[in-house]
């Protein structure tokens, strides 16, 4: 059986004030905003900070892609993070991992029987066909996985 | 500015009871155990999993190396992450950054007011060294430091 994920594609992160969270990223860690985007149908505004630099060659898979730290503020109270906020206050949300294949990954996934948030991929940052996993059945994590856009 | 972190070095999970959680992620994703180890100093036991596949060149730095699933079971309750689990349960539990050099990293940070729970590197999974900065610096986030033992 083949690796499905290819990396650790990024970290999300709930904050209630997505300006003052990327000036705190940006001045600690020199991170730079790479995609800064609305997502209606996520109910969040979202900025992508690049960790780690590229590599020079395209041939060898997505492996060679950075990660990305993802901060997120809700739209409002009633949506998904915004009711995590209020539960849990600021902090790690989800985990992304990249995939090749996002429709091959979902039918996997629902064979191991994984409960699927998405059962079709949706829109995700920078163009990115993304969907959802279970947290209950992944030890209470909340995972993303992220078919990027273009090629590496 | 140089940018201090260089990838995603892992994320940290925690969970109850580690042979479970190294099932799932071995039968979910087909993930493999590629270190097993008890931290004394931390109160865990730390399975740490592959995520894509390293580089071939080993000449452009570490962030060719693969990420890592690190999954944390406390060695008992009065713990960090014994106190986490009692608190909020399983899951995420802190993310991890790769960096150059620790030591230039932790004066660096000591530097820019974020609080430090480690003055000095510890030891850390892989024999790597590493120390935590603290989460509420930085949005809620634990956050680790990771200067990894070997050449890339």
């Amino acid at each position: 059986m083949l690796p499905l994920l290819t990396r650790i594609d990024h970290v999300g992160i709930a904050c209630r004030d997505l300006d003052a969270a990327i000036a705190r990223y940006e001045a600690t860690f020199g991170l730079q905003v790479v995609s800064l985007e609305v997502n209606e149908e996520q109910g969040v505004r979202e900025a992508m900070l690049a960790v780690g630099t590229s590599g020079t060659s395209g041939a060898s898979g997505d492996n060679l892609r950075p990660g990305y730290v993802q901060l997120l503020q809700p739209l409002g109270p009633d949506t998904p993070v915004g009711r995590f906020l209020a539960r849990r206050g600021e902090g790690l949300h989800h985990v992304g991992y990249g995939v090749q294949d996002i429709g091959q990954a979902l039918d996997a996934f629902g064979v191991r029987g994984v409960r699927l948030l998405d059962e079709r991929p949706r829109h995700g940052s920078m163009g990115a066909s993304i969907a959802f996993l279970h947290p209950a059945d992944l030890g209470g994590v909340l995972t993303e996985l992220v078919e990027a856009a273009g090629p590496a």
